[in-house]
């Protein structure tokens, strides 16, 4: 079949949406329609050309919503007319990792999607007979896209479509980091570098999580202020002083903060994250991907005085079992995605959708796929983003 | 008062024993008439002048025991004739880390023990009117010593008190660090990179914990019997392997494992403990203590991948509330210290003592202050050393 797809042709270069060639799905695969897809600085990032895992050409985006439109042969966990998330970490009930119960990364197909291709080693996408990599397992920059069963959660058709992209990293990322993965305790100081829409929904985390001081982190001050309306109890801008931030913490907070959380993908905001911590207890988890061969590094001193030094992806969330539970808890009221969602556009806007991120203009960008069906900006958060 | 004590003048000059003025006890303090001390790499290390605390002239000695021979006002907790173990992190109740519960890094009297001097700002000891700084608080190679009183932990009598100094520091160091800080579970697998008395303990802690398969690592083959026989079911000499140790230790494990320990000091063994983890969960617990200005680094990715990093001092091991239980769990065989001890000694020939340990032919030598008492060989594991 054809497909509207946004090409990555190479770092740095802007995509081109073209009419590309999509293989329906062999078995244990899924067809599904995007609904809408939102961009992540992931997406920017490997389009930058410094993520080592990188591939081009390909079809980028991994924060998504869809419906399945056709399934493979042996599929049975999702049927045509389900409304599904894609999952860029997957989860196979018989896969080791997972089995474990100590963590979500499942391994099942991880060789082949860090290659760029399905679990039998092909692309479904090509473009005048030369193949388009896939991304992360989900490549949600085109309107149709093929998945692996494992890779799709199904979730609750209530959840509106034109938000719910938001629930496919952002939200999971940064609540989950905090409650799976730092696991933040009532009453906790919470710190947060970096005030995208990870580090927000970290502050959106540690209000769940009953943390009574949240500091925001970020040298652009304009993100101030949603911060404070998600719940965080102070806003600092490193800019604003001449000392280390790790310093400037550590005196705000007599001691140093309980928990905090990278959001940025930066070594040394990880090291001052780290090192920002209370002594004896403290604990920095890195949420942030650092360009290929960056390293972090402190004192070792820092860990055996008592702070502990982890990391997460997809906030330690399990996306078929885990994921659907939050999208409940959006629809109860337990926290709203309006926040995040900043603009909205069409398709063939979505190189503007990358300038605004790379500017830090916006939050989240929700993409629309099928404008008519759910681009009604009177029941939105966000601006509309004209041509 | 006057005592024999050993002086470290200056870094790598053998200590001098001389008989030094010693003030007696003041408000809450409590002098000990030490027993028997023995050695560690943290006394070498300071003696080598590359520990970024050390100053000199100072004596040194750290992991001891005692009977307090006085106390000064205010003293309630021990009394003279107690059998004391002096403790180099001390355990004040009324510390807010304490009281937190969640560290054993007391602060109580930090700033003061790391000058090298009493809670009051001065020193006890002298010679010839020239200030001696104390060390850790402790100051174990002299006969007598001023401690506070949170600084010593009242054990049971019936500790035969030519062995118990090993309690002072590496058994519950290592114990401790598996037990407290990285909490081993039954059927875990373990690492444990140096194989000196901590290394050793950390083995024992493996034991006592239940891990199934523990893997002790040193450049210095001559420690693998005593490695086995405390329960190591395997040991690599990363010397016989051209590949880097994470490397191997990730094959041999199929993965890699659970928890790893560094009981070294050496910033890059503590890189290699890390990437020797299981992805998805395995835990790095830094024991060593590296040197002034030196860093770990590791690429952030590890941690994402689900790796943590932490460490530990003490072991976690709150001395006075939790170390007269650990000597109990001694004196009822759950574990024994003989293997730790490899030789014994006078005081007058404390630089052999740091010659053995500093060519990696002790695990630990004790040094006996009063051979009449305590030094009777028919009694003893290990060597005597003969002037």
């Amino acid at each position: 079949m054809k497909t509207r797809a946004a090409i990555a042709w190479e770092p740095n270069r802007p995509l081109e949406i073209e009419e590309v060639d999509l293989e329906g799905p062999k078995a244990g695969e899924v067809l599904v329609r995007i609904v809408t897809t939102s961009l992540c600085h992931t997406d920017l990032f490997t389009l930058s050309g410094r993520d080592p895992e990188g591939l081009f050409p390909c079809i980028l985006g991994h924060e998504a919503v869809g419906i399945v439109e056709d399934v493979g042969r042996g599929v049975t966990s999702v049927a045509p007319g389900d409304h599904v998330i894609p999952l860029y970490i997957p989860e196979d009930p018989n896969c080791d990792y997972i089995k474990s119960g100590k963590t979500n990364l499942c391994q099942t197909i991880r060789k082949t999607q860090g290659a760029g291709v399905m679990p039998d080693g092909t692309s479904r996408f090509s473009y005048k007979g030369r193949k388009l990599f896939h991304y992360m397992g989900t490549s949600t920059f085109s309107e149709y896209t093929v998945l692996p069963e494992i890779s799709v959660a199904k979730i609750n058709k209530e959840a509106p479509l034109a938000k719910a992209s938001i629930m496919g990293c952002a939200i999971p990322t940064g609540i989950g980091a905090v409650r799976n993965t730092a696991k933040v305790e009532p009453g906790s100081s919470v710190a947060v570098f970096g005030l995208g829409a990870v580090g927000m929904a970290a502050i959106q985390g540690a209000v769940l999580a009953g943390a009574s001081r949240i500091i925001g982190i970020d040298t652009n001050p304009t993100k101030f202020p949603l911060a404070r309306s998600l719940g965080a109890t102070d806003c600092v801008n490193p800019r604003d002083h001449a000392q280390p931030i790790q310093d400037v913490l550590i005196e705000m907070t007599n001691g140093g903060l309980d928990y905090t959380f990278e959001a940025i993908g930066n070594v040394n905001v990880m090291r001052a994250a780290l090192e920002a911590c209370h002594k004896g207890w403290g604990e920095c988890t890195i949420i942030g991907v650092a360009g290929d061969g960056e390293e972090i590094a402190t004192r070792p001193f820092q860990l055996v005085t008592g702070r502990v030094w982890r990391g997460t992806a997809f906030g330690g969330v399990r996306g078929r079992s885990q994921l659907p539970d939050m999208v409940e808890e959006w629809l109860r009221g337990d926290f709203d995605v309006d926040p995040y969602i900043t603009h909205h556009m069409e398709h063939e806007q979505i190189n503007t959708a990358f300038d605004l991120l790379h500017k830090g203009e916006s939050i989240r960008s929700v993409i629309h796929f099928d404008p008519r069906q759910t681009l009604k900006m009177e029941q939105l958060p966000g601006t509309l983003v004209t041509r």
